[in-house]
């Protein structure tokens, strides 16, 4: 099994927005509700933050649950870690996801603004001052053999794609259109000079996009 | 995470038929040419049998991939197994796959003729002569809190039916018709009182059936 770098899980609207504008504490998504762009994941029986029984298992619930299958490190932007900009001014805030973040693996925030590494439960969250290859390197190493998930946002997946770092992406794109905020892409069709795509309607209204490299 | 029974990876044709008549040694599906079944699954990077580099990293792989997911044990009738009917004749016959069969937990061969368990790698078949609800308690105590997979052929699906003991299905539909065979339904709307349905069609041509109680 290669050691593949994976984007998984990835929502954005029909018009290709991952977040919004104006992200704070309040609202990590900035002006947009994640509910509109997440719903379909969390309806799903594998859904991680999942509190009560029940849930789908069909299509959707095939791709939650591959969420973390055979991950071993995870890279994110600053922006994904907290709605901070410049140098931190405040240590004790140690992201949104509590005592027991989802990710259960090593985790490479992408910042200008280094910072003391932070476990948290399963989780430690490393601050790298670097440019994608060079964090790649990093993550690879932790991941002991495992795949690097490319967790976001928007503009940290375009850095990588940009330095043709992807092997595979899935991204949901959900019913909604947004018109402004963070891009992802104008249109998939934008990757398919690289990469493979099967795009995959799913009964519960949201289009996955499976890319692979060609 | 709910001990599940599930079937996973189960190929029929257009008109439900899994397997064709006069099994032999020299043609584990009969008149039947699994690769004209298998095709989707063979073509994807997580293919167990795989043995060369590359295959397609799209919707069939997430399928196929997920064939060991969570998975402690199997259960299986005789037929997929081996060709031989009655009192085994010859013990030196341990199953179609070598020295490593792909299953890599205990296995669960339901048989009137029980014989002594074989191990192979990480595989160890055990027969049973009993009912479904009784093999099946066996191997969940087997699986350790992990699901059981059920892995066929039709006829022993269709006995752990009509026992109410399955609670997901993934049963991929080939666009080909084979008019004769062991049959696993008339149609997939059968199930349709007791289970969800999402239909998935695949760029391969394959229709992926996913079903999950209601």
């Amino acid at each position: 099994m290669p050691q593949l770098v994976r984007v998984q899980n990835f929502n954005v609207s029909s018009d290709g927005i991952a977040a919004g504008e104006d992200q704070s504490f309040e609202r990590p998504f900035g002006h947009v509700d994640p509910e509109r762009l997440f719903a379909w994941a969390g309806a799903t029986a594998s859904w991680p933050m999942r509190t009560e029984p029940g849930g789908s298992r069909g299509l959707d619930d095939y791709l939650t649950r591959d969420y973390d299958r055979g991950i071993g490190a995870e890279i994110m932007g600053r922006n994904k870690f907290g709605p901070q900009r410049g140098p931190w001014e405040d240590l004790d805030w140690q992201g949104w996801w509590g005592d027991e973040p989802p990710f259960r693996t090593p985790v490479f925030v992408m910042t200008h603004h280094v910072r003391p590494s932070i476990t948290l439960g399963d989780t430690t969250f490393h601050f790298v001052d670097d440019d994608a290859a060079s964090v790649l390197a990093l993550a690879r190493e932790a991941a002991h053999g495992k795949g690097v998930r490319l967790g976001g946002g928007a503009t940290t997946i375009r850095q990588f794609l940009d330095a043709d770092l992807v092997d595979t992406l899935h991204v949901a794109v959900s019913p909604v259109t947004l018109g402004t905020g963070v891009r992802l892409w104008e249109s998939p069709d934008e990757l398919l000079d690289r990469f493979h795509l099967d795009v995959v309607p799913s009964p519960s209204g949201v289009v996955h996009h499976l890319f692979w490299r060609r």
